[in-house]
């Protein structure tokens, strides 16, 4: 590279800045757009593909799960699994291979205002948050505090505002509630109330269930309403890895798939400590256990609504720690995505989260491996995808707001490269070579596809060294805080109107101030 | 993701670290090395590889390339080249694809001492730095300043001490040395001082190569060992896109090529500017101007080392100003490596660079994305991959000690999913779950593989929120500067013997103080 190349003319580049001005790009010609197709992305070969498969079979039938509740049992062996005298549910074959052939696989996962669902089928790819965080990040002072039901609200609205955030899975816990049942009411009341986009949640007693029904009926307008558009998911950690059942969270999954709310079967073993620590063994065990609850699932109610969750995280095996950000995370969920469509199911795993404390260098270099890892591999939900540093622990929002750049490059490598005629443009390379301008800068190819073809980051620096300068070297952080001081200083469009939220209050303790 | 998976066993993690203290893996365990093998991502179908290659040859056939030397439109008509009546040569089909079929496919790029020798085959991976910048970015003061050659020196340095950087390709203009040819000549010095891993150069004038070899005939030795195994190579910028021949560095490469120096036949048009604004266009012109360097490089001598050096960059199109980290640079980086192994050629592209001003959360994403999608493409040599800010026009040396952690993990991913028995680990999950442990960390395979397969990062941080805050809420751009100062503070083991460097002090005006 050497500067000759560097300069280009101005002329173009005004003539391109006014056909910008001039243009405003309908909804389908935009660069990136949620449920673009990945998958071009094969860490597994076919053959390792089925290998997985088999010994995922092998496991189900062999290990089986133990510790599931009395009513999972029940609705298991009647399902054809055998109960062992060890206690273990084991699953044959067929009965694994039948639930694959009969399960749903056109999941849409609904948004509250319809204007952004999302279609869970083939290799097509959303990006959002996930839990759960028990520390706010607060980027100022470098610190790490308790997450509060304001902090959760506040990233719903943040969320709301982020074109390449697709769906808002609770990011934090809301320490400030102690009791238990308030929380969970108020996760819902705190995301609901912040975002239209898809919500998920997480209920952790299955008693919860009944009244978090009851307020989103409510929010829906009715039960009939809420069965025909379910606004919000459940994340069940329906098993406790290696191979056991999480007693509770079946019960709790029991109660959302009858409620008519769609489910997440999460798999979260940790590769070394609770799964096996080869990238292949940990796929395999979540695979098997993601099976499992297919069938249970299935078992409760044919073609529930269920989102495969393998997510196997990776481990520091020097100090036993949780690790996120590696490039082992980043084989770990692309390994998944491709057993996701080997199965046709709707699929979804962990990645862009960091081990870093705070928004830095290494937060983005770790954000981005697995994010577009997952993305060209073509999972359905990236879950975790922005804002998430120390390995969980902790969520920013000031990382979230810089994630929504950071996603929308990777989408745009998700869309991939067009071949046609007009993009291979011999033609217009003849046109500017044989007594052309010698340049593109300015040509009807350039500037017609100047919106449709790039990607263009919010916050993300391009400016040469000089009018950085000439700026006062702004901070990448700043402009992040600045940003969700504008977005927070807005009412909240996702409110509930006056009337409802009145009503809400009254028959729950609603601890966001109205 | 809930609490109760995070726990693991303390004393599993005491085995652990015993077992890490106690061994040290031979070389080929390693966890990452250079020459890993990518290739399996895949932008574009074999459909549009094979287009792009022949909408290429339709751009040699019609368009042809201006502005070649003399002695090149000699070398090449001589070739079967047609000089045409607008002083354009223009490249018949056969004449291509003949050159294609005879071209040195097994370049090795040799080290000085033999240790990191590069061969560029298949799809074997390597990363290194390139140039080049005019700035030295200062992260303490958050400045831009002139580049001086002892930065160049520092840099290569620092490289020598980076296990992930592979060869060092002169990421900085040495801007205190006037003088083109002492400033071409101290370059060497500087490079090859501080690191014994390739070197890469780029000679600004072709009667600066005879000097510049005199020097690379001492320090190797003699002319006969430094043609056995030379250690440095030419980077060519042998075209100014689109389609015209670079006259000067033409004729650069042709003295370089009789003195036995490998070349990098380097196109770097600017999509949009210099070459078509789309993905698949500004490829095919890279290839073809490529492709018109290669039978150029035959020529002159049949068989010459030769990296197919198509290095499409993105651009701005809103300011018009270059641009190195989006998704789109990503995108044609990883197409090229794809053209490079449709032709079995070594093959060399930009990835890793940043437009951000300082090493933040913006250039760790960035770097990471057209880093990691380089190499799962199976880019032989990913040029630009570390230290490189301000879309190429500033280097930072805290950048480069943290792009060695990046680079790391993106090796990783290359390295992909070993999919074996063993690895797939069904007997292991029957062992630990049926009466077993119940988790695995302990377990002879988790200690067995715990440095084989995992890499480790050297400065990225892993603790927990409370460790981190116990050890004072380290830095990373910190601890990067103070792993610099150590580096420093050591002598060069690459620095020349004391005799030789008098000699070569006596002959050439050397800047550096001995």
């Amino acid at each position: 590279m050497n500067d000759q190349t560097r300069s280009i003319s101005r002329t173009g580049g005004r003539a391109a800045r006014r056909a910008a001005r001039a243009t405003a790009l309908p909804e389908h010609l935009r660069p990136v757009r949620p449920g673009l197709e990945g998958g071009w992305l094969k860490p597994l070969t076919q053959e390792g593909v089925e290998r997985i498969h088999h010994a995922a079979l092998d496991a189900l039938e062999r290990i089986g799960l133990a510790d599931a509740p009395q009513s999972g049992i029940d609705y298991l062996t009647a399902a054809g699994c055998i109960l062992g005298d060890d206690g273990r549910i084991r699953f044959p074959r067929a009965l694994v291979e039948d639930t694959l052939a009969k399960a749903n696989r056109s999941v849409t996962l609904f948004s509250r205002d319809g204007r952004t669902d999302l279609d869970l089928s083939g290799k097509r790819v959303h990006y959002g948050t996930a839990g759960a965080a028990v520390h706010m990040v607060d980027v100022d002072g470098r610190e790490y505090r308790d997450s509060t039901v304001q902090d959760l609200h506040d990233a719903a609205r943040i969320c709301e505002n982020l074109e390449n955030i697709h769906f808002v899975q609770r990011p934090m816990v809301c320490r400030d509630i102690l009791d238990n049942r308030e929380m969970d009411l108020n996760t819902i009341y705190a995301c609901c109330s912040g975002t239209f986009k898809h919500v998920g949640t997480s209920f952790t007693d299955p008693s919860y269930v009944a009244p978090a029904m009851e307020l989103l009926h409510m929010i829906a307008g009715g039960e009939d309403k809420w069965r025909e558009r379910p606004f919000v998911s459940n994340s069940n950690c329906f098993v406790v890895p290696p191979m056991k059942f999480a007693t509770e969270s079946c019960q709790v999954m029991e109660e959302c798939i009858k409620a008519g709310m769609p489910v997440l079967l999460l798999s979260a073993g940790m590769a070394g400590a609770t799964a096996p620590s080869t990238v292949a063994g940990a796929i395999v065990q979540a695979v098997a256990e993601c099976l499992a609850g297919l069938v249970y699932v299935n078992a409760v109610k044919p073609g529930a609504p269920a989102v495969f969750g393998t997510w196997p995280f990776g481990l520091d095996l020097r100090t036993g720690a949780m690790t996120v950000g590696s490039g082992e995370q980043a084989l770990l969920t692309a390994g998944c995505a491709q057993m996701h469509h080997f199965y046709d199911l709707p699929g979804g795993a962990a990645a862009g989260a960091s081990d870093s404390k705070l928004p830095d260098m290494q937060a983005g270099w770790e954000q981005m491996c697995s994010n577009v890892m997952a993305g060209l591999s073509g999972l359905n939900m990236v879950y975790e995808a922005a804002g998430m540093h120390s390995s969980l622990l902790g969520f920013c929002h000031e990382s979230l707001i810089l994630g929504d750049d950071l996603i929308g490059q990777a989408l745009r490598c998700v869309r991939g490269i067009e071949v046609t005629d007009e993009t291979l443009a011999v033609d217009q390379i003849a046109e500017v070579c044989l007594g052309g301008s010698g340049h593109y800068l300015g040509t009807d190819q350039t500037l017609g596809r100047m919106q449709a073809d790039y990607v263009y980051p919010t916050l993300g620096d391009r400016t040469s060294p000089k009018e950085w300068v000439e700026r006062g070297k702004p901070d990448l952080i700043e402009k992040a805080v600045a940003r969700k001081n504008r977005i927070l200083a807005e009412r909240s469009p996702a409110r509930f109107d006056a009337a409802l939220d009145a009503e809400i209050r009254k028959r729950f303790n609603i601890h966001l101030s109205s």
